[in-house]
């Protein structure tokens, strides 16, 4: 890649498209048209004919479904009142996966711990016949730090809590802001121990149950969670081609999930991952020259509750793995890259350099950590596809990650357009460099689950 | 008053209090040992001993409740689906006062009007039998201005919307947020307007109905409303005086008021007028020097809901009316205040200059407006009051007001604590002044209900 000169057609891929903010138009159509996209419901069957559609008008080929896993499971209704001893009615959620209480609800003492060491330092008779609540506040940051230390709370807690002979278990909701919307999230129910319901507390409501425990008060909750078990069903991952030429055998694959929680309408988890993808794939399918390698959208079915839609990929394509000479994931809201993250073979190239040099105008800068791809992406990673991360600004994100209010209303169309002009050119220059770096990110970590936001 | 040297224990009144930022541990305590206070419920009853032990401890005298009439109203369950026609379960909550929907709820055809004026100009054959929803949007002011005339559709809608066939109305949160959370607020039923349900939408929901009628959509709705009709109860008003000196018989009353909806803890509305007040009226009772006026602290009850509590004082203390040379109301939050008002005839007085003087330090401007005084103070206006006001920053207020999020998490500890100085100096001021100016309010205008936002 000669680096004195532009490469070529950049200066299309970075025109912001003020009159017409397309990857927010797309995100619109799918929260307004679709909704929430939950697997196995009708928002999931709606929501992978849509995907087809728009793949297909943003110029792609060979658009089409293939199977993937999912998991089934029902909120249901939910309820939980404090008795402080006042009695206040909270806002909480089921975490995703959670078996139901009892018919007629629990009714139990709440006792908290700090964290899941605390909860395992603690002597049976303590916690048994009581509801467990985990106090473990997570940190505003750019980048997301700190949601890894709190989503294994929230996941594990659960497991930890039901070895202590716990009868359920409240989190705080692993989120940023203070409003009376818990977040959501999947939990994993360790082999061995007792299944017992699991939900997150509204930040407030968490809050105001740490005050009064803090003060010495003795707590009861009432507690009613209708959710149910989870078979397993069928759901789709999308793909659609901009066929490569010289090396249109070798894929840049760009990747985000179709899938949403419930509770709002996924917009910006991740039905804005989906938009970036789909108009940075419409931007280049409609540039005067084809890419000289092939690049791939896909959008992920299930990344919420089981990652059916990653595993199935990866499975599906293992024999091509080898040709997958890159791959990165929009899977961080709308918010505007600020770091290029490559794999650290790759960091001293000068394809890297290349990447950087088209991306710093957008205020992006080169990250000297080594790219983790995402939750998706994990399976591709173990099978040796190297990763290439933007970074997002997160700040905001888990405000609304997981709750009623991830909606519309709270994505910026003009942040959304920049993170969109940023993988366009990311994924341009990887489909038209000179060099190939493929294999290059076999033996390093990739992406489990806990480490999405913190990539 | 003597403008050359500043006026006395000024400082002490300005000191702020760090190691106990005590407006804020008043309001905590509010919160979460009584919670949400609206009339008629336990919360209510538990407020008024509360407040009544806050004012002694607070070093106020002849502490006592006086009954007001107050309103009784139940919310009950609320659902509202949106037939868009993929099926949209929304945020909504009932308008206070409403009616409940019939027994199996209400399906209908959604027509929207942008305001009143709209809809009072539409034929009676395209409204009846529909729901009518009004889409009056607020803007985010520091002064509040726009509450006014969006409170107006919420108040009015129901009843316009009656005398066209509706089945019920549906408003847009008056609002300034994009949460999932609806903004409840009172309705007026019209004498001789049949008497339909009314609800107000979370925004994000609101906005979701208002693209997909702009698109050209039929919408339907889907809408059950639990709440139940209005016999009249008894509440209190709270009262605790710091007696004064040499003009003891002459009275400063700072107002907030006790009562809130119920759907938060009332924290911004008005527990922060409730904890400002009476941490101001501490600070005062704590100086060495006694005001040469009563201070008289009144809690009002019942101002949401039917103003009961603003009506009942006035109407017990109308003999003493003209002995009341001032009243101020703290019922805008925990937000700095950033401007004086006084009434006109005060404007060019030396009193209105050293009470700027005094607070001009704090940042506060003298406001050109005339006094409006709050809602609870609207009847003393009528008997000749003047009023005094202190203008709060409302930037985000009404991002919480009348809501669920309505929580202590969303209050500020720091501007709070700045409120709470600048009433005190404001009322130290007015209580220890040369001048007298009872009856300067004497024909000018009263705070409305719906002027409340725009003082």
């Amino acid at each position: 890649m000669n680096l004195s000169a532009p490469p070529p057609h950049l200066d299309r891929l970075l025109q912001p498209a003020t009159a017409h903010p397309r990857a927010w138009d797309l995100l619109r159509s799918l929260c307004d048209d679709v909704g929430a996209r939950f697997p196995c419901t009708e928002g999931d069957v709606a929501a992978v004919a849509w995907a087809q559609e728009a793949l297909g008008l943003a110029g792609l080929e060979r658009v089409h479904a293939e199977p993937a896993e999912a998991t089934l499971w029902h909120r249901g209704a939910e309820s939980c009142s404090l008795l402080l001893p006042r009695q206040q009615s909270v806002a909480l959620t089921a975490l995703g996966g959670s078996v139901g209480t009892p018919e007629g609800g629990i009714e139990a003492e709440v006792i908290e711990f700090a964290s899941l060491e605390a909860l395992d330092a603690a002597r049976p008779e303590e916690v048994a016949g009581k509801v467990v609540y985990l106090h473990h506040v997570m940190p505003r940051m750019r980048d997301g730090t700190g949601y890894n230390a709190a989503s294994a709370v929230r996941m594990r807690g659960p497991s930890h809590a039901a070895r202590k002979g716990a009868l359920a278990c409240l989190v705080r909701s692993v989120g940023t802001d203070s409003w009376r919307a818990a977040h959501t999230g999947a939990l994993w129910y360790h082999a061995g121990a007792p299944q017992i319901p699991a939900a997150a507390l509204a930040i407030p409501d968490a809050e105001l149950l740490h005050r009064a425990l803090a003060e010495g008060k003795r707590v009861r909750t009432v507690l009613a969670l209708g959710c149910s078990p989870m078979p397993v069903g069928m759901s789709a991952n999308v793909l659609g081609d901009i066929p490569g030429t010289d090396l249109g055998g070798e894929i840049v694959l760009l990747g985000a999930h179709l899938d949403s929680w419930d509770l709002g309408t996924g917009a910006l988890d991740d039905g804005a991952g989906c938009a970036i993808a789909i108009e940075a794939a419409r931007r280049i399918a409609s540039l005067p020259a084809r890419p000289r390698r092939t690049v791939r959208v896909v959008l992920f079915a299930n990344e919420e509750l089981g990652s059916g839609g990653g595993r199935a990929y990866a499975s599906a394509h293992a024999a091509e793995a080898g040709r997958h000479v890159a791959a990165l994931e929009a899977d961080q809201g709308d918010g505007k890259p600020w770091a290029l993250r490559v794999p650290a073979a790759m960091r001293e190239s000068a394809l890297a350099r290349a990447l950087h040099a088209s991306l710093a105008p957008l205020g992006i800068e080169l990250d000297p950590g080594v790219s983790r791809g995402g939750v998706d992406l994990a399976p591709l990673g173990h099978l040796g596809v190297p990763f290439v991360d933007l970074r997002q600004d997160v700040t905001r994100y888990f405000d609304f990650h997981h709750t009623a209010n991830d909606v519309l209303d709270n994505v910026s169309r003009v942040e959304i357009e920049e993170a969109t002009m940023a993988f366009s050119v990311a994924v341009w220059l990887l489909a038209n460099a000179e060099e190939s770096f493929s294999g290059v990110n076999q033996g390093e970590g990739t992406a489990t689950r806990a480490d999405i936001a913190a990539r």
